[in-house]
């Protein structure tokens, strides 16, 4: 067991160092530009932002790859043995993400006292966030993908079998991307709420430091409530992990609900501040009910998927679009309904910029429970690299059986998790875009009835639709090399199916490594370089226009791809579960085909697209005094 | 073979005399609505576009019938017999299409000399067209998957084989679907853009008639072009298919430019404004161009999805789904290009207004060859049927060979058609969105900086989406019904495999048409009551946003879908022709998941959408003076 924990970590270790190589470039090109054109504040910042996503993703990787083998020791005694470590290196992750954030965040403004300079630390986080979770989902999606396709479906071996030559790469990818994307990813929403308040707060209320303390206390107790919280999740019975979970979020929400009250009210004297921060609590929630509705397979969108399978792959595929993009419908009603409430509780009908600090506000109090909620998320990954570990180790099946426990529900939380993220990424960037206009220098007309800013909205909408073109892309063309040396290795290399040969795990690494290198790059830019062609090309209002268009498009495309990806997901586990035929019948092969499609929707394409919207939208706020 | 082709159109009149029952309830209800809401004038306006697309329907679908069986007895001696009846009763079609649209919109403008008189028959005919797409849409998709999932997927019988149950409701669907619903989701198009450009004249040049004659003028130029560039459509040697429709359209085209730089001189005196129609043309043609590039089999994106098939049908939709997304890239920078220029030739810098009188003018020069695009793009499914008939009647296999070969090209063509449809729909619903926010009483604060107009972005957004989800969701469960029955006969009925007893075409009918009548009213209503929903609900400029969301996106989904599913079908047909494997092989079954995929893709949801955002920008300009 610890020499393939071993493997894994270094694999991780390798990736992450040469990931790191290539941002090192990036971010000194870009501080240069920063520097050149701006200042050497807003520049500082920039690479302490880097430095914090990327410490971010590095710790969680860590522990997360020292968790995975002992909460496979552990699952060997009990499931309350094993969700206890798995959950507290979720937690890990959670705080040092929200530490780092809040920290950064809070030091920068105490120092510089600038909401200009907070945007280059927010730059910083997010662009490294950005390739971290592009590349990271490239990595592991290939992995998955080429592991999967040949080695369940092809040679009809099990998942994680340690003769399928891509099993230590696709162990590698939970961590380098479920867990090293994801906590980079979740640093900068979170980033990205604060800085967005923070900025909307010296707009709206000139002088008084309370408006920007606020969300910067709120992040405060939100951590402290999460952790709080965290001492709460224990299981009992092996039934009640879903509600050992759940008791968690429902503590740290109260807690943060009470400090939200005690803040408003001392801060600032007003409560309609509370409802405003309540309104982005509660429509977090609602938004991850929606996402279980329609990825749990107790419900009836992914029953309606396994039915649709018993037709084939096509009407498998078919179902899950439908799912996917039906699944929009509430999500966007919700926010919407945040942003009119906020707005209004923000005293939007006075001040138009006290209403949007109100949304903002919003997104905020919608992050605030993330130190607990992250974790849940992260230890999806945990529990399936546990699975791995155990599986590869020749542990009892029903070690495997109680990981599987912890990984399946793992994945309707992944769900929720994203939700929150996209939620909040909408109303964040809709905040900075806001600000946008008010830092910009000169803002001519920017009513829709103008064709340029159409045109704006046009291109902006374009945007989420090549990016995850080229996403989805590079994930098809790395999956397929894998395969093809997954294949190769099952002929060439004599003896791996007796298990007299072992197959050769590093050249799979090898693949997947320059694949999401390579591949990350382009996706990058297209956000970097985007809203300065359209602001410089077009104006400032042509890029308001775009920023618009890219966060309704990438709102939309982000929520269809997460949970068409979870549905899928969970309706092949359904099946596999002993439902509709069960295993190895040609409903469970029709099923495994949308699971492989929703693997880059639900892990490389559609998380990228937050990140996307708050890149796009920082960018803007730093060029903002050049234009 | 006659004995088949009576079967067919028997079920296509059958199938077209319940739809328009349906339809007339609808006619009759909302007519009521407009009459008592409104006034006497603009429901008559709306009864009579509503019979016009009809109307068009019905005559394309008639001659499609006669024409297909004439086809396959002309295919017996050669590809040059039978292309001129395909094609002229295509012409038939195109011809009644633009016919009676440019005579709707013109008696109108003569007897009451009212733009808003004519947005009622804008109104009549697009919800029809609406309807009928939708309707035929899932009619002809679900026997289409449903007998190709089983028949040749399952049972391994050739296409149209007449031992499969669904193969007549198959054949009946390319007429309903194919054939009479394009007809009259053209006619929209077409009737959208002359109505954008006679509303925006009267707005634009007040009390300058020949602002208005222009565009009738052109469209009435464009349809003479149309039918001399008919009579250049003819092939000499079997290998110049592409060429001699290509030559037709040529001819036509330059007639075109002809006569507007003629009219634009003459009655304008503004060459300016012959710029704006060329930029329409031009952007047009452009559009066509990128459609052929990404769904030829002679390009490279093809070819991907090809060599993604060979790793499984998850690669080739993952690959077909990425080749989709990207294909938007450059429609919306030639859309983009052209609402910029367009806008600038109308003087857009002097008044908003004319400049967008520019635009909508360009959206007329589109689709002024209209009259011979969708000749070609209609000779399509008569060829397909053609083939059918061959196929079933047990003619000669050279038979079927050329009819595919007209066929092949058809999904070339096809996909460069609804581009064109596309394309223009985007530019006129815009002009009709300006429209809107002249004619609409009071207009408050219309900048996107207001969360208002973000909250009807985000709804407008949405609703391609949610649309969608239906329409395929419909397809996916109507064409699973259809696998159950046609395997039901497979296994009830003994005998069907060796041909001595005959299958239950009936009941394979009767799924069809009770899914497309049951399924098509959910999508419908959707699109006409949200723009009352939000006009009403949240005001007028919440209203612009919304239609701006809503055609942004959609203007994105349907250009992915059609590029998607033609794509998919062209890779398909590449590896039945030989390459990769061919028939038979699993590199063919994983291209076939794609292939069924994108049948939804791009002959239900996709060409659906231009006709959603034309529907609701009518709503919005007919509701206009209440709001």
């Amino acid at each position: 067991m610890n020499e393939i924990a071993q493997a894994i970590s270094e694999g991780a270790n390798a990736y992450l160092r040469r990931q790191y190589k290539v941002l090192a470039i990036f971010v000194i090109v870009v501080g240069a530009l920063i520097f050149v054109f701006l200042d050497g504040e807003t520049t500082i910042a920039f690479v302490y932002g880097a430095i914090s996503s990327g410490l971010a993703g590095f710790i969680g990787m860590r522990v997360a790859t020292m968790a995975n083998v002992r909460t496979s020791q552990a699952a060997t005694e009990s499931i309350a043995k094993a969700l206890p470590i798995a959950f507290m290196s979720g937690s890990v992750l959670a705080l040092s993400v929200t530490g780092l954030g809040l920290l950064g965040v809070s030091v920068l403004y105490y120092i510089f006292n600038d909401p200009h300079v907070i945007h280059g630390f927010g730059l910083g986080a997010s662009s490294i966030a950005l390739f971290a979770r592009v590349g990271g989902g490239i990595y592991t999606k290939a992995a998955d993908v080429g592991a999967d396709l040949v080695g369940k479906v092809e040679s009809n071996i099990p998942e994680d079998d340690p003769r399928n030559p891509a099993v230590i790469a696709d162990n590698v990818g939970d961590n380098v991307g479920d867990v090293s994307g994801m906590g980079a990813d979740l640093t900068e929403s979170y980033v990205g709420s604060l800085i967005a308040a923070l900025t909307l707060g010296a707009l709206a209320y000139t002088g008084k430091a309370e408006a920007l303390l606020l969300p910067l206390m709120l992040a405060a107790s939100g951590i402290v409530a999460s952790v709080v919280g965290s001492f709460f999740v224990r299981v009992r019975k092996e039934s009640s992990l879903h509600k050992a979970l759940n008791i968690g979020v429902y503590v740290a929400s109260i807690l943060v609900i009470g400090a939200a009250f005690y803040l408003t009210t001392q801060l600032m004297g007003d409560i309609n501040l509370f409802y405003a921060i309540l309104t982005g609590l509660v429509a977090g929630i609602l938004i991850g009910q929606i996402a279980e509705y329609y990825t749990s397979s107790k419900f009836k969108p992914t029953k309606d998927i396994v039915t649709a399978s018993e037709t084939g792959g096509a009407t498998n595929i078919i179902a899950g679009l439908s799912v996917g993009m039906q699944s929009t419908v509430g999500p966007v009603l919700v926010v919407s309904a945040t942003i009119l409430l906020a707005f209004r509780f923000g005293h939007g009908f006075d001040s138009l910029i006290s209403g949007i600090y109100g949304i903002s506000l919003a997104a905020v109090g919608m992050l605030s429970t993330l130190g607990i909620t992250l974790a849940i998320d992260a230890y999806g990954p945990v529990a399936d690299n546990a699975g791995g570990i155990a599986e590869m180790a020749g542990l009892p099946e029903n070690v495997r059986e109680r990981t599987d426990e912890l990984d399946a529900l793992g994945n309707t939380t992944a769900a929720i998790g994203k939700g929150f993220a996209i939620g909040a990424a909408a109303l964040a960037a809709l905040s900075l875009m806001f600000a946008f206009s008010r830092t910009v220098g000169t803002l001519g007309d920017t009513s829709l009835i103008n064709p340029r800013l159409i045109v704006g909205l046009y291109v902006g909408a374009m945007l989420p639709f090549f990016f995850s073109s080229l996403t989805m892309k590079a994930v098809g063309k790395a999956a397929m090399e894998m395969v093809q040396e997954v294949r190769r290795q099952f002929k060439e290399i004599p003896g791996i199916m007796e298990r007299t040969a072992k197959p050769d795990y590093k050249r799979c690494i090898d693949i997947s490594t320059s694949a999401a290198l390579k591949q990350m790059i382009a996706p990058g830019l297209i956000a970097v370089s985007m809203p300065i062609i359209v602001g410089f090309g077009l104006g400032p209002e042509a890029l308001i226009a775009m920023l618009a268009g890219a966060i309704a498009c990438g709102f939309l495309m982000a929520v269809m791809m997460a949970n068409a990806g979870g549905a899928w997901d969970n309706a092949k586990k359904y099946i596999e579960s002993g439902h509709a035929g069960g295993k190895g019948t040609p409903t469970h092969a029709a099923a495994v085909t949308g699971d492989t499609v929703g693997d880059p929707f639900k892990d490389t394409s559609g998380p990228s697209l937050n990140i996307l919207i708050n890149v796009m939208a920082l960018v803007a706020l730093v060029i903002a005094p050049l234009l």
